[in-house]
């Protein structure tokens, strides 16, 4: 209730903030009997954390994560699961100068009004940091996801600020810093350089991320309000600095006629995907595609006009470290929030409707994104 | 549960099939002592209701709205309030060829696969008709947000296929049949040619709505999961046809750069808009600007390639009744669902924070869309 | 959250007030494909319906009950079922004496407080009239619970006021008007007797009542805090008049040794069951066995000294037409929530462990309770 | 969901096995603002923790207290309070003969066929270790409502197997070992006979806990299926051990009259208190009420007759270190579930009704238990 639980039959209830002793979360929901241990999820952690490259925030944590409960003897046992991560590298004395005042774009202002006291600590617990346990539970997720259904989850970033990044071939994804579906060395230069300026001006850039679920069963949803893409939109938009959110044609879709947009059916499955994997709120089997817009950073360097918490005119500049482009981190936190949600409608329609199968019928994989 | 409430204090439970004995929905947590009757409600659906020009179906409903439980001598009780819409113009006939067979971008095969069931009249419960409850709950929740905070929410559609309309006011919004906010008749008169045509050649279009809720206190929202644009996201995206969900500068916020994006404060109030009055999940105070991308009708006369429940290819072509642009009667839908999203999250703030005030200093009305 | 849905996965959301134009529930989560009518509900509101015998009010309804939605063809569609019940033999004028003061011992003086309004006409929204759709939501519980795992419930009133009622055989229950489970004509007769001696007195008593589920899967059930007998204690103790609630030896409990309580397993099963078929919160595959202690009626005939609105003392005595045990009627009502509990834990095990099967092995039927 | 989480508004997630690394939980909803140090919750779970006498377990374990999150400079952040502590005195290979068969009585079974895997070390996570991070979450709790209406609660043991504790006053409880609210030294000489004996017969007992809050707005709860005596039933069967609940006159109803059950009310307040405080589900102002029964302890020394996992027939002996009266700690147990409804239901109604404020007038307090 209270908007730090995640989930209703597979439910993450994460804690922390970016500067107290520890972050982690409780899963509450996980069905009995997976292996499982923390090498199971270290690696998505490793994908998601800081100081990788100098496009992102220097701030040193390994994110080494600890599984404190559920598991025994190497499976899970249907009882909650607490993975804890310890924060390392606080530098909390950066954050002297914007505790009596506000940054433009951030949530500094909400919280001082919404709670009356807030840790200003690397934005306490409005922090991108707080992504980290998401993505430790959803490894969790889709460790599970892909034993019953053979699912797996993929994204990139699309578009940096004005650079378009051309669709290549998902292989290409961990072979750069900017989860870049690209193998064009031309554009990844030019990628680094955007960043590189940017950094130097004090300024930070939005970003497009697309992701992609493969190998789903029909009908996961709910007809009316929990539709999938409801919930997806729902996951996607409570990432840290997300503002839009499209379910495949997406905005395309304004100026399409339903000659064009309505995928055809054959015997051999859909004929494109407009749908994004998604009709009347359930999954049609296809491959679930989403895209995301992402703001730029709220805490850049550059003297912004603002005001202090008497109402005065303030310049307020950020110190601390902060990712010019949270954009770069943000492909393993959206495929996160894609297989929470995806676990927990598989879970509800096998309360629903009994045990799931994948319908091989009729299932034609949609082209990338 | 399963998907059929909206809401957690303020809930919205619906019920009915589009061609069933009635529709309807209980609502409960409605706070006590609020002034109620019918009269209240009607005139929000009769926004939404079909039938009111050539251009959306020709269905014949009165959509009379009958309150059933929780106002006793014209005020609320705090006890469910049930409102009741029979149904009137049911024609099951036109569904008979479609009861066998799955319409392209339709949730019939959807239905299918996840219930082994469906009523094929008229779309059953994926129908668009249940719309109409929560539309008529959302007049509730908009008296009562009203009558605390002087809140007021507006709407438009902006754009209609390729034909985008220009913002001029408000104002204009009633006088014509697309909710256009514009008094130019040249524009109304393009898009009343353009439907004419669409509907001639069978075809149907997408849309684009944009509503804005005006005075909201500071801080309604969760900071992780349950933020406020999570929240909207969830509601817009479940509303039928819509693929995609921006708030504020949405996707627009891919190519902003830091210095642009973030909103100035000023001891006069916010300086722009690009955040559509959210923050880190909590509402800033300033208009909350919502702006989603519904897709074209998947019911068209135009026959189209399919297959039947056995997997062989036929040729589907819709009769009945339908909207060539769901998108139409969209605009009442949206503001209804936007005001669903900020009674729960009103009375969610006062539960975690005692009774809420409109903050006052800091807060600048936002330009239009 | 407001309090008027029942259960999570099978919700049942109700409506209505006693003298109200009519009463109802949504059930939201009924798995698709159940057969299901009208006929498979109205015996279970029969049951308890008043006006059947002159031990019980003599309001007449007929209870009769209209399914709105969720059905077609005869066939449950996984969509909301709402049943629908006219109120007919409202009497509204009784109540104008008691608009004003508060009924020792019943829910005027709290409603009044919370609300600062209440509807005093038959109690309101507080009326046991409103189980009246929770039974028939039962109904459907039941018949899918006895289809899939061939679970049945009983239950009998095992006290009236001093009156012990010694169990002999369940199919007794249905021939007397008390729902006792005896054969025996004089103890039948003492009760009679005792019940027109306390209606003349325009006094009111209490009463112990038995429910047993048979057949029932191992592991329904949650280990911490929806133990199945929490969730059941949560059932039963919301029925109104309730005071206490016990599972197996209950309070007997108390001066049992370990020795004694823990009941053996054998090869052919557990052996006796203080357990009342529930360990750990979980259920054991025994007869689940609960009971439970009414309260007599608040309104009484007989004046007692009370309060009116402004503080004053006054003398109240209550017209209108009102059980003077509710104790009668509450057997079905006491199974019905037993249902509603076991259905619902029913189907999270199945989204938490896949499809459940009635375990054969290491079940022993319990004695009567 | 899946049960590990109590309460809505102030949600408390427990985690944690009896000897795994580490137990606590995760506290979602507590309202900004609240000083808080662990200075405020070690007390009441020194008042749980085990080895404090000769009559509870000997395990040793220090139950320190760690804040990991949602406290900034000494208050409460609005944010999760996460509550670890961190296990210490585990002793698995007691465990090792219980590991492959069932203890009479005991959670074993159930868990094992629910999930088909448990961790047999001291009950895995049913063991009543768990209730500890419990108590701490209430300690929060507590401190609130204590804060905003000057609540208290009390508790004692009064009964303990066939000695029935007469009730003196509420300042002796801490003086003995057994929570008895009695000075009379006689007594608690005769329960410490009762206790040696007992463990000298390797045999346990079961007992009788009454608990009541002081100081209770009038109106929390809500009317059909949260009522507050529902919610409390719930909470307090989902303790382990606990097969029965009262509130206020509790069985004693079956055999009261109309005339004597209800309180008459007087503009001085409530004469007694039969309603332990609740009418219609609503608090009333009085005293909250409540008794539970608990079972013997289910891990006893004396060999039982029991299967294995295959089903054969053995005789089980349990070894480790057990509570030979588990109702011994469960008076801290049980205030700290009443805390926990109160302050959820509190909260609520803040949300319903706005800012509740304890109602002065017509209210008496109520003699003790």
């Amino acid at each position: 209730m209270s908007g730090n639980t995640f989930g209703k039959l597979f439910s993450v209830t994460t804690f922390g903030e970016s500067h107290g002793p520890a972050i982690g979360c409780v899963i509450d929901g996980c069905p009995p009997g997976l292996p499982l241990s923390e090498a199971d999820i270290q690696p998505e952690l490793d994908r998601r954390k800081p100081g990788t490259s100098r496009h992102v925030t220097q701030r040193q944590e390994s994110d080494t994560v600890e599984i404190l409960s559920g598991v025994y003897q190497g499976v899970t046992t249907g009882t909650p699961i607490t993975l804890l991560i310890r924060n390392e590298d606080q530098r909390s004395k950066d954050y002297g100068n914007i505790a009596e005042t506000f940054r433009p774009g951030h949530a500094d202002y909400t919280y001082w009004h919404k709670y009356g006291v807030r840790d200003p600590r690397g934005g306490g617990r409005s922090s991108a940091r707080l992504t980290a346990p998401v993505v430790g539970a959803a490894a969790i997720a889709k460790k599970w996801l892909h034993q019953q259904y053979g699912t797996v989850f993929k994204g990139c970033m699309s578009q940096l600020g004005d650079i378009v990044v051309p669709f290549q071939d998902w292989t290409h994804v961990p072979d750069n810093p900017f989860f870049a579906a690209t193998g064009d060395a031309a554009v990844i230069a030019s990628m680094e350089t955007y960043m590189d300026e940017l950094r130097k001006a004090g300024d930070s850039i939005g970003a497009r991320i697309d992701v992609v679920a493969q190998n789903i069963p029909v009908g996961l949803g709910q007809p009316i309000y929990d539709k999938l893409d409801a919930d997806i939109a729902y996951a996607m938009m409570g990432i840290n600095a997300v503002k839009g959110v499209e379910i495949g044609a997406g905005f395309k879709s304004i100026a399409q006629k339903g000659t064009e947009h309505g995928d055809p059916l054959t015997p051999q499955g859909f004929v494109g995907n407009n749908a994004g994997g998604v009709l009347g709120g359930l999954s049609t089997g296809q491959d679930i595609t989403v895209s995301i817009a992402i703001k730029p950073t709220s805490s850049i360097r550059t003297p912004r006009p603002s005001i202090d918490k008497d109402g005065n005119p303030v310049m307020v500049e950020t110190f601390g470290r902060h990712d010019p482009c949270v954009g770069i981190r943000a492909t393993p936190i959206a495929e996160a929030m894609l297989a929470l949600v995806l676990i927990d409608h598989a879970l509800m329609h096998r309360a629903q409707c009994g045990d799931v199968k994948v319908s091989t019928p009729n299932i034609a994989p949609s082209a990338a994104p």
